[in-house]
């Protein structure tokens, strides 16, 4: 999860964030953008690099939390239009079933997803994108992947928390065996 | 959504938990109970019959939170049980990718679910149920219907806040048209 | 099922496909057309306007057989333009996981689905387009209808063989309670 | 694909066959066999060791054809039975929705998935399995792994035609990071 300054005004103070995150799962929404050809084949990855609150440089995936009275969707479309920019031309699918659930624990091991800073249940999704993107906030840069580079050691190794293993997944899912 | 009297002890305070449900959207689970034959068809779904707050008579699914630090399959599993007894025997599925996700509104009409109480983001399942269910806490019976009893209007009209529907959604996914 | 007229060259002839039909299930791929609002929601599903060869008129979808040799996302691709011709952009999906598995027997009752000239077991998608679209070939019209007059029961009557149900069940995939 | 030697009796002879191989794609279900605990979560998954034609040893999953006017649940019961002994007890899902779909080209390269003797196009399904397994037929025995064993180079060298893939496919499905 990587929305360190998700500052949304109006919602909950960063008080009362912390609070919550230490009792309930946070339900967040993830997008793996992805440029496909005409039949639909997933040819890039998009991965935004981050820099983190120490200088860490890591690469990671949309993602964000689901606000009060916010559908899924809208929490979708915010998140990609955030980190993604105003052209990116998202196609934010028409069912909501993800094509998995991560579960990302403060403490490691219990799942191959780990957040040291909360329990967050997140839907994830594959994201097809057509437009140009230009990263906001704090993602520095998008980086489109081969398949093959996604999941190769070096990249894998920029995606702490278990993302690698959600970019595995969401490849699997499209049927592409990176390899 | 209608664990009223969830209580689980070392959680929200029911003071906190108001607060909460004020401020993010809650994470549930939902499971719709199935009896299914040798090749897995579906030949019946377990309602439970509720009596309400104000001893309105309801029929629901078996739901419920996912608590801090807790796996989604094991909500399931601990739900399941709560709800149908500890002889019931669950299937929890291998896979967590749901069926549908139901997102509860507080105000109507902005999905098909409601709920006055949250908003609450549920991740629903099939799960078949092999064992004897003995219902448990507030809910008075398990019953078993045909599929088409199920979507009958006599039925669908105790199902409130889209149980109804996602009965239909859960029928439909597994390919019952039920008519 | 509905491609009476399918005779692409080169592949069987309409003796041997009367054989292959009577000795193994056909594989199909079919497509749900819907138009999506920018959170991916549906807003309208379309219809194909088709005249049988008795005269008789029925609606359906885009549908066909997959060719030895094609890959299931180009068979969908290739259908999509025979229907809706070359403007519709339809967006295949990514994943080839469909929202269903649709088993036309020709007996009745085995499934909801049913199909007299043959067993075909059908690959069903729900599919975005966002172009233009100009039926070719046997089809009259598409016409885009709101989720409610999908399912009402004058346009069902007009969808046989299960296609009424799984347009039904496309909408419970993406949510639409459609009441 | 690896039933070789299916001669299931009525259906196709030898020569319709190799016809219909040459013109058509072949409908297959496959199943990957695994043992879950109580949450659902994999814990083991089952592989079967085969001795093809010329001797090789290669291990692979639970597949075969889907017959004429048999519907995919009851060809997958039928498989697993044939594959896994009488005293498997295996879940057959209640959806159809298969976790891929895999398409099996006699040409390499054009899919992850390969088989040269005809173009097979596969309905991949996870089902766990309570009972005992003796393996019959041409199965030589079943073998019981760790998720992370199953995606061990050995083991994934023994999976040739993107069986390995299938199986890292499966893992993915079900949130097995298996490293």
């Amino acid at each position: 999860m990587s929305d360190l300054t998700d500052t949304t005004p109006g919602w909950l103070s960063q008080d009362e964030l912390e609070v919550a995150r230490s009792r309930m799962p946070i339900l967040y929404v993830e997008a793996v953008p992805v440029r496909v050809d005409d039949s639909g084949e997933v040819t890039k990855i998009g991965l935004l690099l981050r820099i983190g609150p120490e200088g860490n440089v890591s690469r990671t995936l949309v993602s964000g939390r689901v606000l009060h009275h916010e559908r899924v969707r809208d929490a979708l479309l915010r998140h990609l239009e955030k980190d993604l920019g105003p052209m990116a031309l998202p196609h934010v699918p028409a069912s909501l079933q993800p094509f998995t659930v991560a579960e990302y624990f403060p403490t490691q091991g219990i799942t191959p997803y780990h957040d040291p800073r909360q329990h967050a249940v997140s839907l994830a999704y594959i994201v097809p994108v057509t437009g140009d993107c230009r990263p906001r906030q704090d993602a520095l840069d998008l980086v489109w992947f081969d398949p093959q580079e996604a999941v190769s050691p070096e990249v894998q190794t920029e995606m702490p928390g278990g993302h690698g293993f959600l970019v595995r997944q969401a490849l699997a899912h499209v049927g592409q065996s990176a390899s």
